[in-house]
């Protein structure tokens, strides 16, 4: 996969990419990231990116032509996703990250100051993404949050020790708790269940963790995901030892 | 506001926290981050920071011991939040984004691999955060998000030239369009309530695209919201169209 990041700070790309996942699935080929200069597609001495809004207020306004020349430049007429990170897209989800992993490229557009013009949205745009309902000061991090989860989904991009698909929201709910040694540490045992070995009753348990977390923390959850009926006795439990002030 | 990231990456912080507002926060002494390598709280040849997990499975779970060094280390018995980035967190929200602001200081715990031994979630955190329904390889970039959204909260952290409280999620709503010169680009043009510069007009252009926007893209919003009689107005208006094909 190829992916192109347009931006006003290209430099803040540097380090994250070059750690962790992401850094070894580009070192294996698996991914190419590059990132652009807005800059680089002003024509004025300035290199200005932004400009007043019509209309009036505070704030301006990142500006349509340099988004059309670099994405003209970028793509030189081949078809790819043009992602526009911004408060406004689709909350950004696992089913979104999938549906993009499936690309050979990706575009995305980091947007700064108070927006982008809206003509960069209506003709240039594909997708528009919103990692979360919280104000970020640019879409950089946007950004590298959809780079990072799109990536990892790629062949080869973890490595065997890890398991992509026993995480969370790989099922729909949320992880049941994890123990490692000490077997007691600051007074605090790990669940007899864990330690004594036998394969299905630490399979049942670690099931109805998964549930209780997810029916604690995020109830709606629980709604969406297709439940067997081992999962409807398991609930049936949870609620009779909440009840029980267990 | 002094803020510590415990990491096993921490050169995955060196770029972000040099650019944008995050650098220029820093050396306007509005806020001082530290990260701080969690393998150096270990106590073997190995730095090893991580186990295999109680009850069989793939993956690894990350150790609590080198967690609680860590954070006496950082906190030297004083009291501060110590967050865990997580997907098993709370959903991360502008009014958490506000919440955490508040705060003296933050602790930051970055997990990894798997998960991170229960313990250090029953016994030393405090807030566990998810900044989305998505999998990311770790909880460098949500801390990163974190420290984004709460920063730029900071008296002092974004200049004159911006705009906080107009901002997505600050009323919210979505933002209405924004628009810049030129007035026509590839056959757009600006809207012309937003050129003619009747004020009183903008205004309600702006509260109306932004009511239907968000309408079209995240109803469950609207209902948050506390509606005016004019928002009410402007919703009938926005039916209207809609139901007249406009």
């Amino acid at each position: 996969m190829r992916v192109d990041i347009v931006t006003i700070f290209p430099e803040f790309f540097d380090s994250p990419l070059g750690c962790s996942i992401l850094g070894r699935a580009q070192q294996a080929g698996i991914v190419q990231v590059e990132h652009h200069d807005l800059r680089d597609y002003t024509d004025d001495a300035h290199r200005t990116v932004d400009d007043s809004p019509y209309g009036g207020g505070a704030g301006m306004v990142m500006k349509p032509e340099p988004f059309f020349r670099a994405c003209a430049d970028i793509l030189g007429g081949e078809e790819a996703p043009v992602v526009l990170l911004t408060p406004q897209g689709e909350p950004f989800s696992q089913q979104k990250a999938a549906q993009l992993a499936a690309q050979e490229r990706l575009v995305l557009l980091c947007g700064h100051y108070e927006g982008v013009d809206e003509r960069v949205r209506e003709a240039l745009v594909t997708d528009e993404i919103s990692i979360g309902d919280y104000v970020l000061s640019g879409g950089e991090l946007a950004a590298l949050v959809v780079i990072d989860a799109v990536v990892r989904l790629l062949p080869g991009a973890v490595g065997n020790d890890q398991s992509p698909v026993q995480e969370s929201f790989g099922d729909g709910l949320l992880e049941h708790p994890h123990y490692t040694r000490p077997a007691e540490f600051e007074g605090r045992a790990v669940p007899g269940v864990l330690v004594e070995g036998n394969h299905e009753r630490i399979r049942r348990w670690r099931r109805k963790e998964s549930l209780r977390r997810t029916l604690q923390r995020r109830p709606e959850l629980v709604g969406r995901v297709e439940l067997s009926s081992e999962d409807h006795e398991l609930l049936k439990e949870i609620w009779q030892e909440m009840s029980a002030g267990m």
